[in-house]
């Protein structure tokens, strides 16, 4: 936790939070925090800054707040990811955040599983509290958006055109003949398949709704590899 | 496993190979391989090309196999990692194997907790268990070098300018003016810090030792997904 996010729930006052739970354990055993320790604080969706700490004890932190800088840029990127499996759909959601990824669509495709649709992590709660860590680790404010459609086909047909507008839009699918771009000076749709990758047809059917296919060299990557990498080549992530 | 890692110990002819274990698991209960089918492999620091399930029990799959094909190229990268917690140790190292890293040195720094340095994860089998796992997934057969430095005083003094000789050599750090550079066309040597980062004590050994500081943007990434950033970033890692 490099910043504390805080919501509207933790406002006692104008500029004043209280933090219990995760972040007060954070405050006391990660980070040895005592009165008058400031520490990296933001409001989500908002302004980052810092926060003193006024009291703490067993139950909660009080601290005194100062929000006067911007969040990060956000990546001019749409990510849509056929839905990884459970234990690797956290640390994906954690990573994007911490990327700046902030609209993320986990789409069916015919190799993933069924199951993976019943994980208890695609609730909001457990969404929120995936990305609001990556959000922590990167400094970060902007709470990312994930969008579920469990039906791959309504969605390529009727809502992915919509969302391609304007954008560059690529489908990374090993052997393809054209390498991924660099270096965008423009917002980015980007589609990762599953594990085994989309079949022809989805190829075929992502094609039609516009986009380009293009390979990742001859490495096949995990897709949370996967992101960071692609993300890193499309938008110069680190400068 | 997109690729069967094949040792010497596989094989029991020059072109034929018995399979156990974890790699005997994937191929029946994961690819429901029977008799004829081909699936791709690898010989540990060799070639790769196909293998013909030949025959199939409970305990083991003898294939017949024709290795011609190169192993993708590896990166020309010395990486040099404050040691990770051990959770996060494992999938540092299957990542690093995918994206094609083959040196790998785990060093002390002033934030890395003792006790990491006790987990089983850094033994030998463990250490060539995550790197083959790495390597299955991205198709490569060169098995990465891990080296272990359990003091960083002597390594950054008596052995780190040895390695940094001939490399563009960089310490990621946040905070530092210089933005990382891309697409190198020399080799290199990248210093990648514990959570919370190296002192600025050791930052100054590590410029001592030829290592110009650069940073990574406004985010601050966990290590797992610094290194993916970062090797795109400086080598074009898609192809």
């Amino acid at each position: 936790m490099n910043l504390a996010l805080l919501s509207d729930e933790d406002f006692t006052g104008e500029n004043r939070v209280r933090l219990t739970g995760r972040r007060l354990k954070h405050l006391k055993t990660v980070l040895r925090a005592s009165e008058g320790r400031r520490i990296p604080v933001g409001r989500e969706n908002g302004l980052m800054g810092e926060g003193e700490v006024l009291s703490l004890t067993d139950t909660h932190a009080e601290l005194q707040i100062i929000l006067d800088q911007n969040p990060p840029a956000p990546l001019p990127l749409t990510l849509i990811l056929a839905m990884p499996r459970p234990k690797m759909l956290r640390r994906v959601l954690q990573t994007c955040a911490a990327l700046g990824v902030k609209d993320i669509w986990l789409i069916n495709s015919y190799k993933v599983e069924k199951s993976f649709w019943q994980t208890p992590w695609l609730q909001e709660e457990h969404l929120r509290e995936n990305l609001t860590l990556g959000l922590e680790q990167a400094k970060d404010t902007v709470m990312p958006k994930v969008h579920i459609r469990k039906l791959f086909k309504p969605f390529v047909e009727d809502e992915l055109p919509g969302l391609l507008a304007g954008t560059r839009a690529l489908v990374a699918h090993p052997g393809r003949a054209e390498p991924c771009p660099v270096h965008l000076r423009e917002p980015a749709a980007l589609c990762i398949g599953p594990e085994g990758g989309f079949t022809d047809y989805e190829v075929g059917k992502l094609e039609e709704a516009g986009c380009t296919s293009v390979h990742l060299g001859p490495r096949i990557l995990r897709v949370e590899t996967a992101v960071p990498v692609l993300v890193s080549r499309l938008f110069d992530a680190c400068g």
